[in-house]
């Protein structure tokens, strides 16, 4: 099964913005053993989408084409797919009443444009909208396959992993293809990849010949994901679900095991777990809650904490103290110097105070671009006041411009609190 | 000219990387008048590289062929080109001596591996190596043209410049091609694309047949971004840069009067200016300082704030008050629903109390999946004091899940703020 990437705007030819959306397609269909030969993109005009799906159909299996189905002019992915089919659009009535449901639930009128979202090529099927406007297609060409989706992320994303993933699934089974590809990702904070890959080495290596009994058999790879961490991909190939489950849980196992052997706790999650989301753990588990003091962040590491669901039982809130009166008059640091180990402290302990809380974390320092307190950009100082503690502090350099010492900062700062929590217990 | 890009890399398919370097490149050839309609990735194989080429050679007049150029097996540009030109390959001594010198200079022996990089088809002309150790080359197929450059950015970068762009200009002023092809992109927060494009209508449809006197051109096209609003984008094709801003400067101030007519204060910038910006330049321009008061966002306001440069003039800080508690222990909100237009009205002259700001901004709400004092998911109170008035509230109903509730609060809360510093001026 070869499934081609057609993503349609210009603003993508233009460069505007990059194509991340078949990135993540082509990651997603080469996680699932879908072979991916082509990726095109093409611009708003009608003749040269048409051009591309035809140039897409005839070298590949499919197409999934991105973008293109919003309500103006210049979405004319609907006409151009209609074209490439030989058949009309005929409006479909369940679909306006969809949208005009969206529309009321927002209190707002339907806009006359938004009519067009529900214009469907004869023979096609459509993959009902959940979160935008615009349905998704699936259109037979012959014996082959046109997916449209639209090119907001979380639409596109949404309509995949539900619909067009599983067509896919069954269309390979069909034609006999399968063979269950599944992957886990262990994801660690605090080591660099070629640590984590010197570390695996060996394992890796081993790999290479290695196959189960059932014919099972695994890689192990590595991807850097900016300041969320490295994560270590495992790969599995299995003639079935459950065997492909037992042999990634069997190697997460082992791979923990030598990670903490020659690394220590870097390990905070799998898959989709974020840093926020081991902290969670770790405070319900303990039954303790966490209170915040930040300068340099923001907020940010308080909007990082309530992402998780349920963060009400453990977070209570954040003190944001960016103008350093707020951080002597609220909470209670000694005068003088604001970028220091000893004014983090006093933040973590103040936070604990002002809100009431088991734990308070603080966090101070200089984003850049200009120093403060005779510290320059990316000096930044983490405070951590645990119960019936001394508080501690811990002093960081951080590389990059002013977004990036933010985020260092603040994730920096959790994985503090994490590796502390980890230790107490 | 119409000119494809065809990148290079399995690496691309499968999603490990993004094709920045097809996005810059498209930016490149845009600025300076070169049309290019269709954008390829293909995979490390022989065959289906020269599919890609001789698809791109059928519909463009030129290809720009990116990566691939490296010493490794898996690097068969080259090889590729020579078979859609029907010429063999030529070992270049002069580019050897040029790599050889480069390892020497790094005190390095060469591998045998990069005489591979001194493969030239017959009938091209190399660009020569400054930064990487492999040449770029450019193939005449025809009465068209293949350039070739490593995918390394900044190696690619580099050669695009020196070589690849001027050798583009000589060839479209014998064609009688040139122009200029300028952006600017109005942003708009709190209307929907098809609002938009409704309103502007009338101008989109002028537009199709109007040139200017010297041959200019425009058009007004619409991208949805997510949260951040819509936005509107001019492109002027003109003889000249300075025609060009000039085109695009007169048409900003006849979209954003068409839009201010019909839909009121929707226009918060222009290009990369984010809303946190907007805010940022009613401050300073007022001598304002502004305090928050979270809840449901945790702390994500207060995070986009200090994304400005030179924030620490005009933001005092944050009390994100998670918890209920805090509401009403440190910002004074009365007993009762904190889910209300009255708690956000508190929060707000709250924050400005203790704070000590001259403005106070309260967000309260729910973010699901839960509901709250009442309330739905979705329901979302912000409350606003400006000084010398009495506390106002906005009560809003959010779609989608938790993360998109509290991004939506967050830049609604600001887009409040926004337009009242803009009524109270």
């Amino acid at each position: 099964m070869r499934i081609e990437i057609v993503a349609v705007g210009t603003e993508l030819l233009l460069g505007q913005i990059a194509d991340t959306n078949s990135a993540w397609m082509g990651e997603q269909l080469a996680a699932a053993g879908v072979a991916s030969h082509f990726h095109q993109a093409v611009g708003d005009n009608q003749a040269r989408i048409v051009l591309a799906l035809r140039t897409a159909l005839s070298r590949s299996d499919g197409v999934i084409v991105c973008g293109g189905l919003g309500p103006t002019q210049d979405d004319i992915t609907r006409e151009s797919i209609a074209e490439v089919m030989h058949v009309e659009l005929v409006r479909d009535e369940r679909i306006i009443e969809r949208i005009r449901t969206m529309f009321t639930s927002r209190r707002r009128a339907m806009p006359d444009n938004n009519l067009r979202q529900a214009d469907v090529p004869v023979g096609a099927s459509i993959i009902e909208q959940t979160r935008g406007t615009a349905p998704g297609l699936v259109c037979p060409v012959g014996n082959k396959v046109i997916y449209a989706v639209p090119g907001v992320p979380h639409e596109m994303q949404e309509m995949f992993g539900r619909a067009i993933l599983p067509d896919l699934r069954r269309r390979m089974a069909e034609a006999g293809e399968e063979a269950v590809i599944k992957s886990r990702v262990v994801r660690t904070w605090g080591a660099s990849e070629s640590g984590l890959a010197e570390a695996l080495a060996d394992r890796v290596e081993e790999l290479d010949d290695w196959s189960s009994d059932d014919g099972s058999t695994l890689t192990i790879a590595f991807l850097a994901s900016g300041i969320e961490g490295i994560k270590v991909r495992l790969t599995a190939r299995a003639p079935s679900d459950e065997v492909a489950d037992a042999v990634l849980a069997d190697e997460e196992r082992r791979v923990r095991a030598i990670l903490a052997d020659r690394l220590g706790d870097i390990v905070f999650g799998v898959d989709d777990q974020a840093m926020e989301d081991a902290i969670a753990g770790l405070l319900v588990a303990r039954g303790m809650t966490l209170g915040l003091a930040e300068s340099l962040t923001g907020g940010l590491i308080g909007a990082r904490l309530v992402n998780v669901a349920g963060s009400s039982t453990w977070f209570r809130g954040a003190i944001v103290a960016y103008d350093s009166a707020i951080k002597h008059a609220l909470l209670g640091v000694s005068p003088g110097p604001v970028v220091s180990a000893q004014a983090a402290e006093e933040m973590a302990t103040g936070a604990q105070k002002v809100l009431g809380s088991d734990i308070g974390l603080g966090i101070t320092g200089v984003a850049g671009p200009d120093g403060q307190d005779g510290q320059g950009p990316g000096t930044v100082f983490i405070g951590l006041s645990l119960p019936g503690s001394e508080p501690l502090s811990h002093q960081l350099h951080l590389p990059g411009d002013r977004d990036r010492v933010r985020q260092f900062s603040a994730i920096s700062a959790l994985d503090l609190l994490r590796r502390a929590l980890l230790a107490g217990s």
